[in-house]
């Protein structure tokens, strides 16, 4: 016998898939959304729909868009001599809650990784190239994690950016506003001295 | 300018929601579902709504069914003289796992909560005891959660089922088996000692 009823273990199934979530949360979950109304059912099932159907790239830079082109790429009064480069369209939401930027962006929708043949092809990196040479820009601002891709990526674009006569910047690695020296990693302490600015 | 495509944040609001699903998870979920095929958002949508049609609960024990009795209580096999009392749907996929048990269930559907004004006819009481003068039961095993509600309730059903004569018992207590005394904490060994077995 089948303790399951099958469209209950479809739908764990399905929940299973979605980041942070194992075989007990998206039990918990199917069974808290037993109890929904067929009216909330719809709404969420709508709402899933909906971000799929209405939910496009924008054709310049790759973040999100409603239309051809994003809101930011549209916007007459971002300087549009400057690109910040990111990882995936949620890093253009973190970076402009900051209010510290007012250029323009480039998703590249991944970052290089050998081990899993993702070369410069597989991400937006022609594209970039391509907007550094006919767009009229002056820096790119590399935006990219830490990590041991973030960094490999970083470099890349550095080298292939450079014969364009583009300035080439990236975030500044330190402390955390608010932070504490004594809980630094040694790398970040390492690079708050060799990046000190004048006070 | 709002950074988020309605959509998107629609879809978040929709998985703030669920159990365990904080606005940190919800928008990383809604981000890696952008990166979903129409197939796999469809198949998604669809297992949600077909969730709600599908599953009922049963007339008689109020267990999950696709019709109006549930496959336990069709079973010929089980032991119809023992109703096992548990909370909710889901509890009793877990005792039934243990396959320690043959009788048949019955599920409350919640506890006694007098604070959120939840009373004997709010949950499945009165249901309960229908069941026990209609029905051949010989013993009702209450395995209800030992919180403060879950013993409430448990303390109820056995005040308003004694005057039925049937024999109510509950789950033991005691330490977890692979449990270590040490760790124990002093009332559920406490009443490990009072519940002790003969070996």
């Amino acid at each position: 016998m089948s303790l399951y009823i099958e469209s209950i273990n479809n739908l764990i199934k399905e929940f299973r898939k979605l980041p942070g979530i194992g075989p007990k949360s998206a039990k918990r979950i199917v069974f808290f959304l037993l109890k929904f109304s067929m009216d909330d059912i719809t709404r969420f099932s709508k709402a899933l729909v909906e971000m799929k159907e209405k939910v496009r790239f924008c054709k310049n830079c790759f973040s999100l868009s409603e239309g051809d082109r994003c809101s930011i790429c549209k916007d007459e009064s971002r300087d549009k001599r400057k690109i910040c480069v990111v990882e995936e369209a949620s890093d253009v939401i973190i970076i402009e809650k900051t209010s510290e930027y007012r250029g323009l962006y480039h998703v590249l929708g991944g970052l290089l990784s050998p081990i899993d043949d993702i070369g410069p092809n597989e991400i937006k990196v022609p594209e970039l190239v391509n907007r550094v040479k006919n767009e009229n820009i002056k820096e790119i601002i590399i935006a990219l994690n830490p990590t041991v891709e973030g960094e490999s990526t970083s470099t890349y674009l550095k080298k292939i950016l450079e014969p364009t006569g583009v300035k080439v910047t990236r975030l500044a690695s330190g402390i955390p506003v608010g932070g504490d020296i004594e809980y630094a990693d040694e790398i970040t302490l390492g690079r708050a001295i060799s990046d000190r600015r004048e006070f």
